[in-house]
């Protein structure tokens, strides 16, 4: 029986699609920087299913390309070329198996989206924080796989930091299981937070036990207008000392960012009658009556208007005008196709950093391709800045994108000598797998290399990723 | 040149002490259940000396044993008998390398003192919450290797949520760094929080950098009484549900243990005018100011009331009443010294399983040695429980703890049918590697050996403990 064979007698023939080619949503990274095909395409349904896979293609030799949601933007979860690669969808692998709000966890399998288990936390009356632009697609195994960061990284951390155990399958179809409930377990290795942010590289996620917060009865959204990062810097400072326990999103947005939004997807509204520089988005959320936080907020607000950091301030007094708000940050990346080419890079840098890098960056930018237009919005909380380059108006977008490599060097150069991550929050995949070579400490990418080499020695999972 | 001249000349020779025997300090656990005597103790000053000792011991195949404060509780910290293992001391190692309270990190050597690292932060208007009995004498090192947890868990996590990389010198004496300030970092696998509770068997931790947090204004102490475990469970639910973010310790405590406290441990003083058969120590703290956190406790203790759970509270109304509440709690274990043997388990269990525990392992205790007295105390808000047993009072020492085998195989048994940890903070060492052996999912300690023997081939870190 050949392989196609054993693994449809694995999944079920209707579980399984053949040689499925380049034109396959499946076989696309959205961005479409990356494409591929493969042997075929398996959606198993259990773990043990996903074992037998593993099992079969080690035997074989197959390499595996894990996929969840298939949101990924770094095309760690996209297969080669060689069409000899097997994808692996876990999207089918989707049950919520436990919600346990007297521990304040979940366990969900890897199939899972987001949005789904966001909501199966709100239905037992607890919050689960991790919240990203694809939530509605991307998925728990997914989100696990890359270490998924998002908007609350600032007061809750990465999928790491929410994390309480995993179920994997490990190259030969050995099911590793983690999976607990427990705060506290100190019997060995942090095998739960390796599997993690390990990209499909040294095992495939099924299931994990999430860790679920208090219900947040108050969420207050403000909208603030500065004069430069330096001010988003000292009022971070200033939400971290008077409301830290309630800061749970730090967003800064450029001008040109919310003129592109205003400009492209309307019906987008400025909050402010006149144009300002910079903006914070800044989000706060208590187990408290809402009118008690408010009253917090205009206090701090008013600080920083004496001090001279808020030029302007507007608190959302409606979900609608919440939603406003979000609107401006969220549509941010996706309006940037309607301005031509963009050149992208996800990077974190210290906190103190930030606006010298900002300011360099341009510099940089601009002395290579006079007149790109940067757009450095994001994360300011975690030091993770987006830092999207539009094309010059007038120029044309292949010559533009042609340029890349150059630019890359540049910011990703910059980036280095400031101590910054080369990748903050999207992963290494393969945009970034030359890059992590040349600036990753040698001695971690030989330990990270050892312990792929022990964990997978035939080298099948997720070949080509990461390392 | 032999070995030991040579690491004189690495160390200084007022750095060496050859051949101490068991009778040193450095060669014994606190409690004396190990001893052990070495081929001689180092202390060296910098990174550099301890990457040249590992060097050198990795060539020659000799046993490195990593020691901080020599406060841990499980013999990781002890060589053994062969005296040909070298003992290698942090304590010199103590720098603080720098406090970055803009990115609210500060980065330490392994040496300094977990009350030093706590003093570090406050100096710049910062908290850093891990807390433990032993702070004035465990050391960073320490901590990160065992991945120490303490009465702040409930709310912060353990050491490895604490922090955010670390500097560590692998078996063959490349030093690994993954220092960082940044919270956002996906470049690869998780490194830190691997090296975090490997109990110095997959490299020596020599620095760290540990995560800041905004100063707490407000500091209250609660002691509630209750009439049963199953009580404590409700109150800690109804804290998390009214005032989550600020509850930072829920420690329950027995009557028998308060007894044993008030006797042995005077001035000690009961919160109360009668006796309760049980008790929490419950703590908040917040950034604003203590008359409104107070205010809300006291909501909060009377809804606890009027639902049956408290039976009666108090709330410290000074610090020297709040050091009398912690007093009763961490006391407890050093006083059971005073009522003769006693047999401890350090486990955690799922939080709904913590009544079942106690009411059954006090039966299997009972039946396998009538009158014996347990003490089941701790960090209940973790579901981790320090179940420790004092001797019945007419019997003989020694034949109360000659039944220790039996004992702990009853407890341990009981924890893993509950799906808890033999080992909820306190590590493995060599006290509970026997134990880790039987109770480990065999997937999980195979990937456990196989990272340990692509990291460590010879294996001279550590031997003998953990695996």
């Amino acid at each position: 029986m050949d392989l196609l064979a054993r693994l449809a007698a694995i999944v079920g023939k209707e579980n399984l699609l053949a040689r499925p080619d380049s034109s396959d949503a499946l076989m696309q990274e959205p961005r479409g920087d990356f494409s591929g095909c493969a042997l075929a395409a398996v959606f198993p349904k259990t773990v043990f299913e996903v074992a037998k896979i593993l099992a079969l293609c080690n035997e074989h030799g197959v390499g595996v390309v894990p996929q969840g949601g298939n949101t990924g933007l770094v095309g760690g979860q996209t297969p080669d070329a060689s069409g000899e690669q097997l994808l692996l969808s876990l999207k089918k692998l989707d049950r919520i198996r436990e919600i346990d709000p007297d521990s304040d966890a979940m366990t969900l399998e890897a199939g899972v989206t987001l949005a789904r288990a966001q909501e199966a936390a709100l239905s037992a009356d607890r919050y689960f924080p991790l919240s990203l632009a694809s939530e509605g697609s991307c998925t728990i195994g997914g989100n696990l796989a890359t270490n998924a960061g998002g908007v609350h990284v600032l007061s809750f951390g990465s999928t790491r930091d929410l994390t309480l155990g995993v179920e994997a399958v490990l190259a030969d179809g050995r099911v590793l299981s983690t999976l607990s409930t427990l705060r506290k377990n100190n019997t060995g290795y942090d095998l739960t937070r390796l599997m993690i942010g390990s990209e499909g590289t040294l095992g495939v996620i099924t299931a994990a036990t999430l860790k679920l917060f208090p219900l947040r009865r108050a969420r207050v959204a403000t909208f603030v207008a500065l004069a430069e990062p330096q001010a988003a810097l000292r009022l971070l400072a200033l939400c971290k000392s008077r409301l830290g326990a309630a800061l749970e999103a730090f967003e800064i947005l450029p001008r040109i960012g919310v003129d592109f939004v205003l400009k492209h997807a309307k019906p987008a509204r400025d909050p402010f009658s006149r144009a300002y520089p910079w903006y914070a988005l800044v989000e706060f959320a208590t187990q408290e009556d809402e009118e008690a936080l408010k009253g917090k907020i205009i206090d701090l607000l008013e600080e920083a208007t004496n001090l001279g950091l808020a030029l302007d301030a507007s608190i959302a007094d409606s979900l609608a005008q919440r939603a406003e708000f979000w609107r401006l940050r969220e549509a941010m990346s996706e309006v940037q196709q309607r301005e031509g080419g963009s050149i992208k890079h996800d990077v974190s840098l210290p906190l103190k950093a930030v606006p010298a890098f900002i300011e360099e960056a341009a510099r940089r930018v601009e002395a290579l391709v006079p007149g790109a237009r940067p757009v450095p919005f994001g994360h300011l909380g975690d030091g993770n800045i987006h830092y999207n380059i539009s094309q010059p108006v007038e120029m044309e977008k292949r010559a533009f994108l042609a340029r890349r490599p150059e630019v890359n060097a540049a910011v990703h150069g910059l980036v280095v000598s400031l101590k910054g991550s080369i990748s903050a929050e999207h992963g290494i995949g393969q945009a970034k797998r030359a890059l992590l070579r040349e600036t990753k400490d040698p001695t971690a990418l030989a330990a990270m290399r050892a312990i792929k080499a022990a964990l997978d020695p035939k080298g099948v999972l997720n070949p080509g990723k990461l390392l």
